[in-house]
């Protein structure tokens, strides 16, 4: 059955209305109608080519809400109208060390990406979100207990949520503890808003004054603008965590001197241009460390969305038509969204 | 009283005989009569003020085996004619988070340093272990189990010891982990003796071919040759731990593609030079980690010192008299020793 779906033929080339074609729901199967799909920056690495590797055509989009349209003989966890998710992983080995611990996100041989992944399937590529239907292992399918209203906005947890929750919950985030977020943007206010529920002292870390009111209102309890040195000055050695969600080059030993002794600053994003070497005196004086977390397992992420079910968390959005998808890209690459854009599937028919 | 020690007058002065005093033994303080001081990589930059901050005169020196000579009045631990050690902390604020977990290596007020640490005591700061005598707090005195005729390569243990010794236990090397210690000079020797004796799969990692025999006579498991891009892929992915003494900058990115999912790589040294800015996506991609650690808290040298002593486990040292340490730094710069010297405080009076 063609699908009307927005991807890009190439990397210089806009988004476009397409037709895509997805796999006949095999037993394992769940065939979602997608409501609603969040907008992530790694959406506009991919489909540029900017990280290459993409395959064309290429229709991006891992944060995925919908409804279970129909499931396949073996599937006992879903049910036809079920509300799910689905986020950054289709497919995994499920035999290697990491999926049989539930971190499918670090399979060893390699997840499979809800787009721009290997695949049998035609045209040998996963597609994404930005589509009218998906058709997912039960495995890699979320179940989600938000209130319907909130829809639109539970679909950013499908990967900034997941992201930030994983190192939080990771390295032991909650009452007693003092974390921090460095970068107030999809990933970041996310951050913000789960450190906070969790139970930490937390410190939003930004570089824009324009910020600070917005941080607060995020949850933060303080909020350090990083460009200022008597700010960051007052808070040196105190911090357990720091999560670190800026992807641009920019100096890690601000942040490193910030951490008690046995802190760990976690870094989710990969600089285009790498950061200055960072200061390793600055490591061995307090036995700190740099660490990286990618993602989260289904089973972190399913604890992820039943915990901001129960503590009424969502993203805050900007809803777009996907028709918008381009301007939405060029306000992404500029700030200019509080914090999350996510496209109204239904306008793919529109 | 007057004692003898080596000493260097300033920076661009060569060491020389030169007589110092000691304080007079307080109701807490251990007097000891230095027999062995080993010979560190530190006393070579402090003492020609590479670190810069280098009081004079300096006399160097933080690897200290002596007997007891005297005792206060309070002090219940040590008797005269004990055999114990000195490391590289002589004091620390004891009231600080770090030193009530028994971490004074990570006192947040600083620890006094053997030799260069500030003190009330002439001449305003602290003198090493290149002299006949030292007196020292009990607290900071090490109780040593070893036989006598090992004394002098127990020396060692008293920093490079410790020094690679608290990281591996911090991190859980034991049976079942596969562990690596890269750089096989004063540290890594004894990394690769103390993780070889926790029972861990030791791996040890070298650029020179020369070194493979060596470091197999030390205990490791395997060898790889860093420099050999096949040796080293055939180990990616493998290890829960790797601590790098290499301090002279170099690509740790080699290193963590070694680490498993978790893994952390765990930095000794302070380069001079910084290291190429390290991967990032590369920690993220297996949640891996950069850290650092420094020396070790006395109850852990105390618990090092008797695992060594139980393990048979010493140092490989060559005996030198004072009157030969400048020939020994030469050498030591051109890692021309297996692998710490050890100085005769004998000699001294020679």
């Amino acid at each position: 059955m063609a699908l009307l779906a927005y991807g890009a033929p190439a990397g210089d080339k806009p988004l476009e209305p397409m037709t895509i074609e997805r796999r006949a729901v095999g037993p394992r199967d769940v065939q979602i109608d997608i409501a609603y799909c969040g907008v992530c920056h790694s959406d506009l690495h991919q489909v540029r080519a900017e990280w290459g590797g993409t395959l064309y055509p290429c229709v991006p989009g891992h944060e995925i809400v919908g409804h279970v349209r129909a499931v396949g003989a073996e599937v006992s966890r879903f049910q036809v109208g079920d509300v799910v998710g689905v986020g950054c992983l289709v497919d995994s080995c499920r035999t290697c060390a990491s999926c049989e611990e539930d971190l499918e996100n670090y399979c060893e041989k390699g997840w499979t990406g809800t787009y721009n992944g290997k695949t049998d399937d035609a045209p040998g590529h996963t597609l994404g979100g930005y589509s009218q239907q998906i058709v997912v292992n039960d495995h890699f399918v979320l179940k989600i207990s938000h209130p319907v209203d909130q829809l639109a906005a539970v679909a950013p947890l499908l990967c900034a949520g997941i992201t930030t929750y994983s190192p939080l919950r990771h390295w032991n985030t909650g009452p007693g503890k003092k974390v921090g977020i460095v970068g107030i943007g999809g990933l970041g206010h996310m951050g913000v808003k789960l450190a906070h529920a969790m139970g930490a002292h937390t410190v939003a870390f930004t570089t824009s004054e324009s910020k600070r009111q917005d941080a607060l209102d995020l949850g933060a309890d303080e909020v350090v603008v990083s460009r200022n040195p008597d700010e960051m000055a007052a808070h040196v050695g105190s911090f357990d965590l720091i999560v670190n969600a800026v992807a641009a080059s920019h100096d890690l030993d601000a942040f490193t001197a910030l951490l008690k002794r046995d802190g760990t600053m976690c870094m989710l994003g990969v600089p285009e241009h790498p950061h200055p070497s960072p200061n390793i005196g600055a490591l061995i004086f307090g036995r700190k460390a740099i660490a990286g977390s990618l993602i989260g397992g289904l089973a972190e992420t399913q604890e992820m969305l039943d915990f901001c079910a129960e503590k009424g968390i969502v993203a805050d959005i900007e809803m777009i038509r996907i028709q918008d998808i381009e301007n939405a890209y060029d306000r992404m690459q500029k700030s200019d969204v509080k914090y999350r854009f996510v496209i109204d599937n239904a306008t793919l028919a529109a």
